[in-house]
């Protein structure tokens, strides 16, 4: 298994199962100075935690994250930070529980993937790496980017807006608005009418021993103009990578996205204006912030499609590897009925990790051009104040 | 401008510009010994290369490819491929032409991000590096991937499915009836009455000087299970990195997608079974053959969504960079009235290069792995003779 | 600080400071199916850790090992391994005692550049990442790394072949009698002789509060033909690359590297021949089995020159940072007379990291490959088998 | 094969062969507004070139750069720099020619290796990538790098301090007397009374049908302070990787390197001062300008160790692969009885290229750090007039 690192300036390594000893993740790109502990790190991990809500899978882990380098004295040093969250259930406790199930795997699950790749030594025991439990660490990392990108003027949002079909509100309302009211509701969608009928919709599945599926809108606020490189690195190549390596994330799209495809060229354009204080501003923001691969100024939108928990309380068919028979596999009842709202953090970290990684990459960049380079020159101190994006 | 290179072990860079000299493409990680000459990249260049029909921009181009590097008497020596493709217009006849427009960008266009991001330096001829033409490198090096996919079994077909708001029945055609009609009509859509409605309203939009979006599906045929790695290299995810990295794609889905976001867990969940050979199969394929980030030997099933083409010949309003004012754009007659048709090939080179760079890393592990590993020494010679794919 | 990451395919991240909290180590590229346990890595560590000889620092730290991630019932599973290794002394325990030193570099110490490049942020306790306690994540990698290598039937073995001037006959030792000889002294020169030479001027030096360098010398025997790709990641720039990054390491040579420059070419080349079994042969290895960047199939062979440690215990010219004045720097108690030693488990890791990484990455090449290509088939299974290493 | 790219941010991937068509060049990480024309390229090339002195290869080739992409109106844009040159004498000249020796590899050289592991799909016209040929690659691109790093002071220049044994003063020359002197002789030993003894010596040795080995000394000045990270990609282990991958280069070492080892560390240990502007500086330059891996903003001095061309003129004893027979390989007469001289704009391009790669990355760093760190934000605007190098 490769495939472990994620970015290429802001860099992060992640390793840890379901049930092993712990998380780790390692993050270089750290600027140092700035001040960090743990209490910038936790929220964030609380939000994800499991079994908070009737929508969450029963499991008990503190999550509890410790800093373990790159700080001192409260405060970073440039070296890479390390990042360590034991595991309180641990396979020990859970091994015998898991060794029966372990021949038939869950369909619609990683699983039977995990077996046909890494044959019978896959780690069996909660799912290993294929677990929710991986997006923790996504999701510390994804804390410390945050912590950096503010200082950047730079806030990322996330939210459910559509569950099981019932669409929402939730796109319409401001930044404000869903600040307001995001964490008001376990499923996190900020429609406080629309996450009521979610709600009761997703309890009523859960008591049929179903999940259901949904989406998560996340707005980018406050990148400046020049983010993602313009061939393989677009800024939305680059989330599209992040967001689609979240495990049950089957879709990605970048402003109105799959509507884009069925417009007219002058429908779709975003009309590009100077505002009363000469700064360059869009009327419309069909793009979602991306023009070229690269950001506008203006917000960056992207929406992406959960799939329903695979691990469902009915009876369906399977098979066995070890007898190479078909066979029935049992209700499973330890499960979330959805992971739509939980997902919302694991979201929000990997734009996080993909934004902040171009964003060095292009003020190396600017750092190296600048140097003759006078138009540059003028707009690099602050890029925002001069083409400001809108502010609706 | 970083971000020119794709892959990790089939690696690809490639430059050039729209009116620039030339593009030249570095691709390494070709295996030794196979024939290779430019009659396996010409064809798929003449499927992208505009000006040869009503629904192409006019421009002119040969799109004439030549491998200076990495064969030798007609065989592949192991050393990468090169590959040179000269301009036949270039900077030298347009840049008066297009020195009047280079101060008021197109809405809609990657022209104002240019600016924003490389200053007054940005190649204003024909949208530099943002110009469709660069995509004529990558179907080059998809050209060279299909080849030796084709010596793994692996197939990858792309078409369109639908093309402003006008939808098919393209996803529920055989291999075989895509493979018999997708070239008969330019828009390349391979249900045959559906392509004459949108033939019909692409040119009626075209004759009101705009243009249109629509939805590109994609399938690979054939990927051995195991392909693609568990985390953050997820095949899901290099494949949505690649093709949201193609000029105007808005979105990405895998399997169905957004569709699965509506569903029940139970609705979506793909079983699994042992057929009366054996051999492992899943009854459906709403996953698209990717379970955890890893193909589980079933047909690999992408769409995307493209924006329709920003270029239109009406009146549009836009700012003069020069001048800083707010200006209104003429017309631009030169243009494609959609870029679905054309698109295709470049959607099929991104699929290739992503999953053949996973492929490879995938032999990689398990040629280490093996050493040890009798399970997966007996999966390995022909993963596929033992986990052979549903054949529906 | 970015850089915390060496290797392609596998690829290894590490962080952690002299007195942070703890090294976390993640290694990608295990292979599934392979025994390990703190025990396969602890002893390597043991060699490597301070305060155990009177050549060491009399630091104590117990530097135990454990396995947090990737192995399941004592066997890997595939995914990353993870490790973890607290640190005893922490800066809690030290900060104040170091703060007094803060602002004096010592001369020849990687302090004032860390200043130069971290500001006053800089980790100052014990030299924070700069400190050799960065070495012990190596070490522990490598283990690893000689675990994979083992079933390969590979071995690496370094040991010191020069102290302050002190040559020795090290280099012509078999394997055998270096094996035997290596841990006799702490000084781990093979040549039991020349080892007590070292041993008593090194502690003589001591003795005058001053320190001494010296050379490793490193060989890996059972490299199949073919590790090492052919441009710039040759076999012998990966090597240097790694080994080049260990702290106080100045100079890397291949083969007889400097001796080789001041030869002929009739000298200097290996002749090939075939021996009475036909398999391929040289009759010298001045070339310390890399040509070209690929392996031969004879021995490597590298050596590195070790400076003396810089941290002296007499008075050394100066500055004050903070004060910006020119001081004297008191002499310092706690420190290696020579590290040589204690840097052949390190040197060893490297060699290990490099040759392991690049024989991942050919057996992804080769896999792939052989497809068509009989030729290689018949070489592939075991290399080895065809194209024998010498084994004089 | 792979590892045909060097660099992270400012990075390079070539391809070609001796005979084949073209070697192609392309760079990212060029800064727009840059100019730059093919004569800011040629005259590097020209350096390398052969056929001009009774020391290369009588081959002739004009080595004729085209620049194809990434710029316009004679200045960059941002985009990959493409960098094009066709070679003259191709394999259609030569592929019968050389078909006689292909199963006979020379002793020393590459083919070998090769053939072992591309098999008899190797490109034996001339060694195919195993050519000193591919070296132009590296110069062209190094002579792109050299135009971008004259605009942050940054000058490199390499020489001969070494042939055959026969020593020079080269190392003792003021960088003004190395300026003055370098192109005086065909071998670029600026010590001209060493130079004549080397040139008498080595026409002798040419006479006998041999070739000599020597060492290159390279010095990097102006580069700041801050550059190279921290562990595994220290500015010396990345400078070692560069030139560690030039074909023939056997050993590196970093300001006194071997010379080191031999030493107590108070000799060793160059101590710092503020001079009279209260300007940091050295009192000597043991280290070579690097410290714990990051420039100390004084010059950077390495050496590396050329072995003699594999290629001889006298019987060697070989093996034909064919065959699989033991057999005399007879005198090859077209050889460059040494490549000293031609080595050094290789070396140079390959210091640059390490050298700009992590001035990039480190800008990158600083642009972020800043945002809080006032000391950095003092620091960062020139670091040179702060912590100005020594000027001695």
């Amino acid at each position: 298994m490769v495939g472990n690192v994620f970015g290429r300036a802001f860099r992060v390594m992640t390793c840890g199962e379901s049930y092993g000893g712990a998380l780790l993740i390692i993050c270089e790109g750290v600027p140092a100075g700035m001040e960090l502990s743990e209490n910038d790190i936790q929220p964030e991990l609380d939000r994800r935690r499991p079994g908070q809500t009737e929508f969450d899978s029963p499991r008990q882990e503190k999550d509890q994250i410790q800093i373990v380098a790159g700080v001192q004295e409260g405060k970073t040093t440039g070296a890479p930070v390390g990042l360590l969250m034991f595991n309180v259930d641990t396979q020990m406790k859970h091994i015998d529980e898991y060794r029966s199930y372990k021949d038939v795997p869950r369909p619609g699950h990683a699983e039977i993937t995990y077996f046909m790749k890494y044959g019978k030594w896959t780690d069996w025991v909660g799912a290993g790496r294929a677990s929710g439990r991986e997006t923790a660490a996504r999701v510390a990392a994804g804390a410390l980017a945050k912590k950096i990108l503010a200082r950047e003027g730079i806030e990322v949002i996330g939210y459910v807006s559509e569950i099981h079909g019932i669409a929402s509100k939730a796109s319409g309302l401001t930044v404000e608005q869903v600040r307001a009211n995001i964490e008001k509701t376990p499923l996190r969608c900020p429609d406080l009418e629309a996450a009521q009928k979610m709600i009761d919709d997703t309890l009523q599945v859960k008591d049929d021993g179903d999940t259901v599926g949904g989406v998560v809108e996340c707005r980018a606020l406050g990148v400046p103009p020049g983010v993602g490189e313009p061939v393989f690195d677009k800024l939305s190549a680059r989330i599209a990578y992040g967001i689609m390596s979240i495990p049950s994330v089957k879709g990605i799209e970048v402003g109105d996205g799959f509507e884009s495809a069925k417009r007219l060229g002058t429908e779709d354009n975003d009309h590009i204006y100077f505002d009363d204080n000469k700064k360059l501003r869009f009327r419309t923001n069909h793009s979602g912030g991306i023009l070229g691969g690269i950001s506008n100024g203006d917000d960056i939108i992207v929406r992406c499609a959960v799939k329903p928990t695979s691990t469902v309380s009915v009876d369906q068919p399977s098979v066995n590897m070890q007898s190479m028979e078909n066979v029935i596999l049992s209700p499973i009842t330890r499960r979330d009925p959805t992971i739509c709202g939980r997902i919302v953090p694991v979201v929000e970290a990997m734009v996080r990790l993909a934004i902040l990684d171009l964003l060095m990459v292009n003020r190396g960049y600017q750092a190296v051009a600048r140097n003759d380079n006078p138009w540059l020159d003028h707009l690099a101190p602050r890029p925002a104040d001069v083409w400001s994006p809108p502010q609706d």
